[in-house]
């Protein structure tokens, strides 16, 4: 105990000393910046076999020239150590330090320092290092005098610093990559001239030859399969390299995605042994998923390894292919990381990388509705962190990308797909033709995330603008697409004419964004969700939401039984991490094909690991109700299953949920939950006050770090 | 005879196979780009003593994703080799190529090829080689997917490459760098730990130390004047380096301005001998000018020498101080230029420069004046070179920069400084508050410049707009400012209300615009021009346009006595280069003040050499008319003089003026030309067809490549 104690002591000590004296210093550099200049490198290393493929949207530069600036107040003079990536000048009270600018003694008093920095080649990035005075967030960023007019879209933004983890002078941010540790191969089938191994798993990083010798020719023919490994003419990833005698460990010079890699040599060349260094963003696991159901379970943990490994340097769509980032996607890996890793600098990455610089010249990815899904991410990312000091970071680029949206509307105030923008949806059969229902809630989500972001601004006349504009929009939703004959939204309406197939898109939309009242809940439960003569969506990608709106409205045991089914099926067919896409009717290497391409698929795709949100929002029914979960809400529901347990991070900490069919215990964190669950008999708990809201519905606020169990009984 | 036919054979075979298999493949790149980043690159050289000082407006990057492509029809198969700055790829017809993609074979037939190439770091670019394949302007240049509105200020152009002298595989555009010759010193004073050194002129480039040994510290400080570089103290230029005793010969890391180098050392150190490195853009001279006047032969080659020396990546202000691109200077360049080295690419170059790329959010160099400027200088530079591949190349931001400022017109549709703006006109006392007389003179001059280019680029909507706007605001600018009772132009207007002060600027500018009619051009000359109580102009830059407007109305000899007594004064004071200010009542070391600092002055300023100008166009005489000296005038003015002669280059060759008291011959090139002068009795001439214009006025057309004499008497 008492060794325990000093312990204690020691690290605060430790601590204390760290923050005052080192650690609350950090790289710092215009807002985005770092994000745009890292994506561009990381969206260059798709190749399709031998060919580059960058992005086919437009990428940006970072600013070449930024002001860092601080208004000090010294006591005593203090002196600073400066770590600058670019060249620069440092002025104080506006005039040019003359003497070492590397290390300045700063005099005591009222004084303004700023450091202007230039770097065409990556970020101008600073790190300040003094008693007092730090590099961080808190430093004001410029650009250089930018007289704009304030009606320009091109005018960029000035406000706070952009930054992340690089706390020390020697993190230079243009180093950044992402670390590696060695992995074995688990078979290794050697042949005359190739060799297979295999890694018994989806994975990503550098393949290493150990005891290299020889000169000649060297090919890795990489596969998520062992089919497209072997497939030296059809593999989508390929790298060749000339071994000239000199390697002893080989290592490659490139990432690559796959499970098995087949080596192809010239005889001349031998190898003892064959590894790979894993490449990856180091997370820490904080959501947690336990059942009754082995197969959930095993569903639960592919789906963790599958976002893990696409969660890099952004959220990536899948880790074999395009390294591009992609709006749609992302948002999905956002609500999938807030039920197990809950990292926010992941999200806030993509967010920046998404976005890009001034000006906005199309859509995100080119696609109308990858620009809403930025909104509604935002809208997510504050719901679940409460980070207030992104969303002022952000506010700017948010207002650029609304007003090009907005100009964008037609006659009706809707948005239709213009020359140029895509208008993606789903790969499904139907007209993309015209205002398309889902893209107008969409929209109407977007412009209610911008009103939010404004009032948080005090920008009180934007925030009743968006907010009236998201009121018509609704309104005028109801009105074009709720049918009242077949009581479900319609799929669309063209130069007038209204298009009355009903499909399963706005209907999904609208009930997960609560715009429904109890009648159209249940017309549309009945009508299209639950209806299998709708049109059926095939994609994991759309599923996401499908499954959402219908655990949404109680549906868990259907969910169960549909998770069960489409994700179980892949585990059936030797699933190490989820895929792209997933048609039980398709066997052997008809699997993998994709984009008319044999191995086109990817097979390690973040929408696939949607199980994560499902389990963690509707079955454990953990849910922030205001922004950072200030107030939440617990909502178990087994979906059919005897019993499931785990726990979902937040701000204050992890809640962990135990649930069975006669108990629910609940260990609370910071924050004002409400436990509301059902039961056939009157529920007893010796901690908290029941209430019983009627239907078999009872209630139950949870305080702060405590633990509750509950006795009921399953209606 | 024989052996020099056989040369010429022998050169023409040379050039042939030169052209056909080499010469005609050159580095392209996105238009604007190369400049853009070589602009970065130059514009943050400069430094005060030990500061770093970037440009203060906004500094572009070039795109980093750019499409090169072009449409073939080959009769047989052709191998074409390829050298890229960037990583890229290759598409025939829309299909990547999978094979090596350093040396692709085309096929027969009609195809497209595509070169797809990222670079973050310099301009993406491609050199392309084959026998009839080669890549030059013509090919076709995009960036990646844009799908702008069409009123999106921020729409980046799509149009023909750009492109300079980067014509084999190895010269790579990225490592591009002025070459360099040896220059000896003309005095080493050696004292105890310091060495004063005199290149004897004006000069730039990197200092070299001979044989130089020992260990310790070592500083340059440099000086325009003696006094500047034996002012350690304040001396505007300087750098330390510290010997490690490893060099033998020392070449200085940064090319710096200078005539005088103080080099002091610790003792330890020891060299033999001083020389430099003078670093410059290799240009042939071709105007020439002599005179009667040893005084003013002097001033013309200390011109040129200073244009020379200012002539570099992009025209300079001056060689010291800024190494910053500015636009009022630039085009006071250009104009020399066309009177001395005709170097076309370097009027494109800087052009580019200052433009920047996408969108406009502020004026060039923030200053309203210069954007004006820029417009003008395109409109010079067509005039005298005819070179229309240009103009359609840098129209589309020339709209952008016109949208840019139309927008910031007020509710007279005129233009006055909004916040941000800097209105600069002249170092004067005068007010810049409001609607100056000037600046609309200078945006009428532009409106023209986009109606013509307009016109060229067929777009007859755009060319009706600018003309009926130029033609709308000169009509306001004369009931505005043309002051009956004063007959002369007034200064300025701010909300209504005139300012009736007279000052010279637009009065000197509508004159040389020729925007007035005969009876204003006399009052002007009359009551301003020539009207030693109007507020004189002390500065160079504003002289160069006073100068030229006495000139165009025919005051050559008061235009003499002016330039022997200011740039003969500056002669006087020792000048080997002119000067950014001169004020004969300053002596000794005063002479080198300004902006606040006892060496702050450039000694080597490129607004200095107008007598270039001034001499080639109004003395000499000869001026085109229609682009590119289609047709020209010569109007040779002895300005008081008892003999000129000299060369003007135009893009037909250089037309040789000599005229004495009672000859007038003149060298034609192609183009037609119309000889102009003024002969007290009735002229005579062999070769032309002599017409009597009245008033002493005689015309002759001249035809191309023809000598003419013409004898005449001076009135």
């Amino acid at each position: 105990m008492r060794n325990r104690l000093f312990l204690c002591c020691l690290l605060f000590i430790v601590c204390s000393t760290h923050l005052a004296a080192q650690s609350r210093a950090t790289w710092i550099w215009y807002p985005g910046d770092f994000e745009i200049w890292l994506s561009n490198k990381m969206q260059t290393k798709r190749t399709e076999r031998n060919a580059f493929i960058p992005p086919f949207w437009r990428l940006y530069s970072h600013q070449i020239v930024v002001n860092f600036s601080k208004q000090l107040n010294l006591p005593q003079p203090e002196e600073i150590t400066v770590a600058v990536e670019g060249q620069y000048n440092v002025t104080i009270d506006g005039k040019y330090v003359q003497s070492d600018i590397r290390r300045i003694t700063l005099p005591a008093g009222k004084h303004s320092i700023n450091f202007q920095v230039y770097n065409q080649v990556s970020p101008p990035s600073i790190y300040v290092q003094g008693k007092t005075i730090y590099s961080d967030p808190t430093w004001t960023v410029e650009v250089v005098h930018n007289n704009s007019a304030d009606n320009m879209p091109g005018k960029a933004t000035n406000g706070y610093a952009g930054s992340w983890n690089f706390d020390g002078p020697e993190k230079l941010p243009s180093r950044y990559s992402l670390p590696t540790k060695e992995v074995k191969a688990t078979s290794i089938k050697r042949n005359a001239q190739s060799v297979l191994v295999d890694f018994g798993q989806e994975t990503i990083g550098f393949v290493q030859l150990k005891g290299l010798t020889g000169t000649g020719k060297l090919s890795l023919y990489f596969g998520e399969s062992q089919e497209e490994a072997l497939s030296v003419d059809s593999c989508e990833i390929l790298d060749h390299y000339t071994i000239n005698g000199n390697s002893t460990d080989f290592t490659a010079s490139n990432a690559r995605a796959f499970r098995f890699v087949n080596i192809v040599h010239e005889p001349g060349i031998q190898f003892a042994d064959v590894s790979m260094l894993y490449e990856y963003l180091p997370l820490a696991q904080r959501g947690t998923f336990k059942s009754s159901d082995e197969q959930l379970n095993k569903i639960w943990d592919v789906s963790i390894r599958t976002l893990e490994l696409n969660t890099r340097e952004f959220f990536l769509d899948g880790i074999k292919r395009d390294h591009w980032v992609w709006s749609g996607d992302a948002v999905q890996s956002y609500l999938m990381n807030y039920y197990s890793f809950f990292d926010n600098e992941s999200v806030k990455r993509t967010t920046w990388a998404l976005r890009g610089a001034e000006p906005v010249e199309s859509h995100i990815n080119t696609i109308l509705d990858y620009s809403l899904y930025w909104f509604t991410g935002i809208y997510d990312y504050y719901l679940y962190t409460g980070d207030e000091a992104f969303l002022k970071t952000i506010y700017p680029r948010m207002v650029t990308l609304m007003d090009f949206v907005l100009k964008r509307r037609n006659n009706n105030s809707m948005l239709e797909g213009l020359p140029g923008d895509w208008v993606f949806l789903d790969w499904a059969p139907m007209t993309k033709e015209g205002e398309l229902s889902a893209e107008q809630l969409l929209f109407a989500r977007s412009l209610e995330t911008m009103a939010l972001c404004a009032s948080l601004m005090n920008d009180n006349e934007k925030a009743t603008t968006y907010n009236q504009l998201a009121v018509d929009l609704k309104n005028k939703i109801l009105e074009t697409f709720w049918d009242p004959n077949q009581q479900a939204f319609i799929h669309s309406r063209k130069d007038g004419q209204v298009n009355r197939q009903v499909t399963r898109y706005a209907n999904m939309f609208a009930t997960m964004f609560g715009y429904l009242d109890s009648t159209k809940v249940n017309a549309v439960t009945k009508n299209v969700l639950m209806n299998d003569k709708v049109q059926k969506i095939t994609t994991p990608y759309m599923r996401f939401y499908e499954l959402a709106a219908l655990a949404e409205i109680g549906q868990q045991a259907y969910v169960t039984k549909e998770i069960k089914d489409y994700w179980g099926g892949m585990l059936q067919e030797g699933a190490t991490t989820f895929w792209e896409a997933y048609d039980p009717k398709e066997k052997g290497a008809a699997r993998y094909a994709m984009y008319g391409r044999p191995f086109g698929k990817s097979l390690c795709h973040a929408w696939g690991a949607s199980p994560l949100y499902l389990l963690g929002k509707y079955y454990l029914g953990v849910k922030p109700v205001q922004p950072g979960y200030a107030n939440y809400v617990i909502e178990p529901n087994l979906g059919g299953l005897q019993w499931i347990e785990g726990k979902v991070p937040t701000p204050q900490g992890d809640i962990a949920v135990s649930v069975n069919t006669r108990q629910i215990k609940v260990n609370t964190v910071g924050g004002k939950g409400l436990l509301r669950f059902k039961s056939a008999k009157k529920p007893a708990c010796k901690e908290g006050q029941l209430i019983s809201k009627g239907k078999q519905t009872f209630e139950m606020a949870l305080e702060a770090g405590k633990n509750y169990i509950v006795s009921y009984s399953l209606p």
